[in-house]
């Protein structure tokens, strides 16, 4: 395929029309077939691990010539397409991942073609991004004048708006001077099952896994509003400096929301920044079944949340909400003169997102959220959470009913941890773990692990929009089925429990 | 188009045959309309700005009820597709940006359809990224044991690479203690022109602006050796810690390459970190003719560069490579019980990229790249990147020949920085922003401007694959007849200089 083209003509759009031609009908192609391959997951394993023989085969595509864009999308249909994480099938119920929608097919091919870096400038992209935001923050009810920004997820969301805390509340010039001594001394609070992004974001501040304070849960695994006062109060008579306290909407073990309003209280009084973790739980505010539940939430100082989790925008897609603007613009800008806003022209157009983040390349990943908006409005994205919820009720319940299962945890949102029952002798997590494993490799469904006071629990998050009750009793079927499977390979009785 | 749907089902598919199939058709018009986008942007205005009536339209377009995939894709093409950056564009020549591929959109459409998050778990997509960064790693003559992870871009990158150089130079547990005392003492050293993503990166990282010693330029721009070694020794001698140089491949301004190997010794001597801000110059080292000029960059603790820049990688995609795997995967792993890897299956698969960078949602970008290089291969986009060479020789000579113009800078890559000569009592600044803003507005071409020794320079980044000598002269031509329109305008005497 390759043409001995001088660097003056090498090009990298096609040489004619007919090379115009031929990638025209490779994209039609593609697009029949990606399609076909979204509509038609249940047919397919939920998960299959890629051969070997298929990852040498991407590695020597990679070289000095080119294959051409048919034999590149062949090679791609055949070795990269069936080898999925496996959460666009509907019996994906592992960690928190949404399950995409085909219409964001049309949403990612725009936005290759627009091929915008919304880092700055006066573009459309910009203002779609703005729209987004915008309509995040009547969402949250958020003040018109908060700013935000969106991101690759929920951990880099948590790194601005921790960034943006520790510039609120340093009373030196923290952007200019770093943290020095005083720095060193803040601490930032969460209840033990608070997600490891907090944790991340706070070494990745300079802040080290220590000025992470964990607090003790309830019952539900709420954080306990009275420990956290306490531990407040003790930090700052040992000379610390209470930062922000961390609320979850959700928490990815089981699923639990904090008291937001006590923890917004706790707050005001200690003069400390209020972020929520959001992860996937943020868009129940969605749902006026759910909403109630979020109660506080409205005064947080900022929000992490993901679109690509219950709102299924293709990944990556999350976002960062911040109350004060101010606080928000000053932990991040730094405009070269290279980048010197203009009145009028591509150079204009305010504001920048580069001044909001630490990225100056940033794709438009806002349409992709947009489309989605657009195309099924937030009633029928409302419903769809509303759905997972009512399927993990569904699912919980089966479980409750089978002597062989038992629930760890209470299902109260959309995830549902519970365990193959050990019989006398058994290592239970040992079983569990291999159970998961199992399912995973037959391809019945893709449930997770997690660890719930010390035991292994298998766990289903249930978010998918397009499982059914019926995915619940194949998967529990399958689970049951598997483990009496490995019990008899092993020459465990199968003696009733 | 709202169904009144129950939770259960309301899947964001289409509800039956006929949803599918008219989700097809729009898929398929949208394909056509958007590749015509691409193959035709010679015959649209550079760029335009999106009017108010459109921007409101799209906000008017999210609501609670949806519009349906066609409607939606309708008010796309209408309002969105118009107003983008202008980087498709052949005569863009504004920033720093990749102008993208057709071959591009089978990749995004393929990677929304797979719709990955390879932050972790067993995959073909974590095995496409091994793959890109095993490639990476063999064009810069990194070892095979060096590690790295795809980014949104280079700011990201840098923030990882001096996170691992941190995490690397830190005589104490730096990811639990944090920087403390001695952490505030860590500096890091720079030339003057170096990136602003390399102050932010430092502001991110609790070091704060002061962190970073600007370090006096030569005549064409690269940091100053014997300057660098003085001012490592005087810090020395005031208790600071140097903890790493950054040199550059391709300064954003004029497009300077230092004298890496010349860092590099300094760096042995020292005992720093070597980093190399190689944004869109370090993919120079595909081509033989421009190779020579990067040497020493193999010998690097790490480079920072995207493949949305001179790759023309679908935005955004960028790149760190780590040359000592330990570093970079202390400074970032944390990962939590339900991610715990296990044996086999799903959350099997070493290594986790969620391991190696701040993010544990992260898409699939390395598709784009993998896509792209066996589409084309390394000798396609070493010939493209060496086009853009020449066509920045061909502008510069035609910027020489004219008298009315002046260049400012030397044009050792692939950036021409220049001006409209000022008259008497012309305001030069003035002018030539407005020259620019006004050949932006008129869509002829997108240049951007910078400063270079306080002076406003017009900057030409030759960067894409689509522009021909012709676009040059187009460009040039435009520059000249705006710059008369507006003095004429002002009433400006028309006298020949």
């Amino acid at each position: 395929m390759t043409s001995r083209k001088t660097p003056l003509d090498a090009t990298l759009d096609p040489a004619d029309p007919s090379g115009w031609a031929s990638l025209r009908a490779t994209l039609h192609e593609a697009a029949d077939r990606l399609l076909d391959h979204v509509r038609d997951q249940r047919e397919i394993p939920v998960w299959q691990e890629m051969p070997d023989a298929d990852a040498a085969r991407i590695t020597s595509l990679i070289g000095s010539e080119g294959a051409g864009v048919a034999e590149a999308w062949r090679a791609l249909e055949e070795h990269v397409l069936p080898f999925g994480v496996g959460n666009v099938h509907p019996r994906f119920m592992g960690w928190v991942n949404g399950a995409g929608t085909p219409g964001g097919l049309v949403a990612s091919l725009a936005e290759a073609a627009i091929n915008a870096n919304v880092g700055g400038r006066n573009s459309g992209a910009a203002r779609v991004e703005r729209a987004v935001l915008d309509w995040a923050k009547r969402a949250f009810r958020f003040p018109e004048s908060a700013s935000g920004i969106l991101t690759s997820g929920t951990s880099m969301a948590t790194v601005i708006a921790l960034a943006a805390a520790r510039q609120a509340l340093a009373d030196w010039d923290v952007e200019t001077e770093g943290l020095g001594t005083e720095g060193a001394r803040f601490r930032v609070y969460a209840s033990g099952p608070t997600h490891s992004c907090v944790e991340s974001a706070l070494r990745l501040l300079g802040l080290g896994r220590r000025a992470l304070r964990r607090i003790d849960t309830d019952g539900r695994g709420h954080i306990d509003l009275g420990v956290l006062r306490e531990r407040i109060a003790e930090d700052r008579a040992a000379g610390l400096r209470p930062l922000a306290v961390v609320g979850n909407a959700g928490t990815v073990d089981v699923g639990a929301i904090d008291d937001l309003a006590g923890v917004a209280d706790v707050c005001d009084e200690e003069g400390v920044w209020f972020h929520v973790d959001g992860a996937f739980g943020a868009l129940a505010i969605l749902s006026e079944r759910l909403r109630p539940r979020l109660a506080g939430i409205e005064r947080a100082d900022s929000i992490a949340f993901d679109f690509h989790k219950w709102m299924h925008v293709t990944y990556d897609c999350g976002c960062v909400l911040v109350r004060n603007e101010t606080h928000h613009r000053a932990a991040f800008r730094s405009r070269p003169e290279y980048l010197e806003g203009q009145r009028s022209g591509l150079a204009a157009g305010e504001p920048w997102f580069c001044d909001y983040g630490p990225e100056l390349s940033r794709g438009f990943r806002a349409l992709r959220v947009w489309f989605l908006l657009a195309e099924h409005g937030e009633d029928d994205v409302s419903r769809a959470i509303e759905g997972s919820v009512e399927r993990a009720e569904y699912l919980a319940a089966r479980v409750d009913r089978e002597a062989s299962l038992e629930r760890l945890a209470p299902a109260d949102l959309n995830i549902v941890c519970f365990r193959v029952v050990p019989r006398p002798g058994e290592d239970g997590d040992a079983l569990n773990a291999e159970v998961v494993a199992e399912v995973q490799k037959r391809g019945i469904a893709a449930p997770s692990t997690t660890r719930l006071g010390g035991t292994l629990a298998i766990r289903c998050c249930l978010m998918n929009h397009r499982a059914t009750l019926e995915d619940m009793d194949v998967t529990v079927d399958g689970i049951l089925h598997v483990a009496e499977d490995l019990r008899s390979a092993r020459g465990s009785p199968r003696v009733s429990p």
